[in-house]
């Protein structure tokens, strides 16, 4: 079977309503109404030989990331991450300055996104390190789903894409042709798969202001993930290629290994940028009001349209544009 | 490193204290307060080769007991389970019958105690089978937690101790000489530790009532779980070997491995029953009280004493108790 059809079968399991449960399986995060707060959860893990391989990261970026993926979707969602729980199963043999520095990682995560790690358990992994981390978040007034997206709102993404996936091709492929690739570029890359920064102020300040009607996080890819938004929504979506946010890296890089760089922003994964659609009124004033608050230049890569499909427009001419889900059944780390 | 110590450098990178966190690691749940409602929330994982294996047991009670461990942590501090969240690791090969076994434990188990699946993520696992869950549940007004015992209080524990220590020698151990045992006791001891459970509504009805001053439910075994009530509360407890509630089936199955039935049920873990602390106005009520609302047989083990140490009274003789936490980094399921 594959992961998508395993998926499938096991979200059928899933509650879409009980009470108090406002959002099920199908977003970026769960929504619970408890009174009158209202939390978002999420869960997330990071398995060796799946997501990651011990030779190729380091124990405290390792730590780093495995929470960051789960602000990630909190931040998605336009929440405050408040609480986390850690389920940390180990192999025996794994040396004391590596579990040293996993801690390490996670505290320093933590504690830059003001999370307290509430509860855990520990276990032994005869398989490799797992960490499954679930982590509660606090909603403002306004929430952003998947699903609110509208014909002519703007897509604006919030950096660069396709980094990480040359990031985790430069880490894992031995024989790669990195030798034109400059270090400082190389190193981009790499900390852009090993380190993502989850966008959490940038997605509470965006659903707050209204300027996110529908929101998600790219884990998938672009054009997974832009697919998961248009069908949440009964829209679709056309995207410029101009308008990519390629870096400087990535054009040095996808030619090595005979690819677009357009092409890897469009179809790798685990950028943890976030992807969201906004209304006509505000697309003017957003790249500013973004620039003043948080110093950083945002993308505008297309726009919603009511025919559902996602198009891919280059140099005048539209294709539709196709994606690959990540098949964790069926792809290495 | 044993588990114990990895255990405890991770227990520092926990949050003693956040905004909102009442009681963080160290307890059965973490407790939280949102507005008005209180929280209760516990993570635990069942892994392949660590906690059980794929030959010995069945997927529909491998999916109902992932959940119900979890369910039992919200019993022992008075909860009502409302959500919870799965962490799905599985290997590329398993049967698609498989799979849909494992779906049903989990679905019956859900619907038994009112609990909602509302979220979580699938990955391949390529060491094996790894099911993570969350679960998130409601406390009532009053919590009962592992530290509120006090001398004169009595301990009462809510069934048979002892029996999933039996079901798992007798079905891991190939060579085991269960021929004496008969075939109903042998399913009643293998259930006891496959299919435990969670005493949900025991328990809030023991907290709800006053009846649970402080709480733990049995998952290392009596010994080390009443030396955590014990730690926690700053006090000690004698226990009466002659009062330890021992099935027929255990006294009929111990003897084949040459243990005898008052040592498993004081080391043997799993059993998953409440183990509380009564305060002295309300000890003789119970019982009646309890077999009247849910027809189940309490039994009274000892009490707590002023003294910080863990006493076995035998035939008028006390001896310190000693107990070996389960250790899951030496210890093979």
């Amino acid at each position: 079977m594959k992961e998508a059809e395993i998926v499938a079968s096991f979200q059928r399991l899933f509650a879409r309503q009980a009470p108090g449960l406002v959002q099920g399986i199908g977003d970026d995060c769960a929504v619970i109404r408890a009174g009158r707060a209202t939390w978002l959860v999420t869960t997330d893990s990071q398995v060796e030989g799946v997501h990651f391989r011990r030779e190729t990261t380091t124990p405290r970026r390792l730590g780093r990331k495995c929470l960051a993926v789960n602000l990630s979707d909190i931040a998605a969602m336009g929440g405050r991450p408040r609480y986390a729980f850690l389920s940390l199963g180990l192999p025996p043999d794994l040396p004391r300055v590596f579990l040293t520095s996993l801690r390490r990682g996670l505290r320093e995560e933590a504690e830059r996104y003001g999370v307290a790690l509430a509860g855990g358990d520990t276990h032994r992994s005869p398989g490799g390190i797992s960490l499954g981390l679930t982590v509660i978040g606090e909603a403002g007034s306004r929430i952003a789903y998947r699903s609110g997206a509208r014909p002519g709102d703007a897509l604006f993404v919030s950096g660069f894409l396709g980094q990480a996936a040359a990031g985790l091709k430069l880490s894992t492929e031995p024989n790669n042709p990195v030798g034109g690739l400059s270090p400082a570029y190389r190193r981009e890359l790499v900390a852009a798969h090993q380190c993502p920064r989850p966008q959490v102020e940038l997605g509470q300040f965006l659903v707050r202001r209204g300027y996110a009607r529908a929101m998600i996080d790219l884990s998938d890819g672009l054009a997974s993930d832009l697919g998961h938004l248009c069908r949440a929504g009964g829209v679709g979506a056309r995207v410029y290629s101009e308008s990519l946010p390629l870096s400087p890296a990535l054009r040095a890089a996808a030619p090595l290994w005979g690819s677009s760089p357009e092409e890897m922003a469009l179809q790798g994964g685990e950028d943890y940028q976030l992807l969201w659609a906004v209304p006509p009124a505000l697309q003017e004033s957003l790249p500013a009001q973004v620039k003043r608050h948080f110093g950083l230049v945002l993308f505008r890569i297309g726009e919603i349209i009511p025919q559902k499909r996602v198009l891919l427009k280059t140099s005048g001419r539209s294709r539709l544009l196709r994606f690959r889900g990540y098949d964790h059944f069926a792809a290495q780390a």
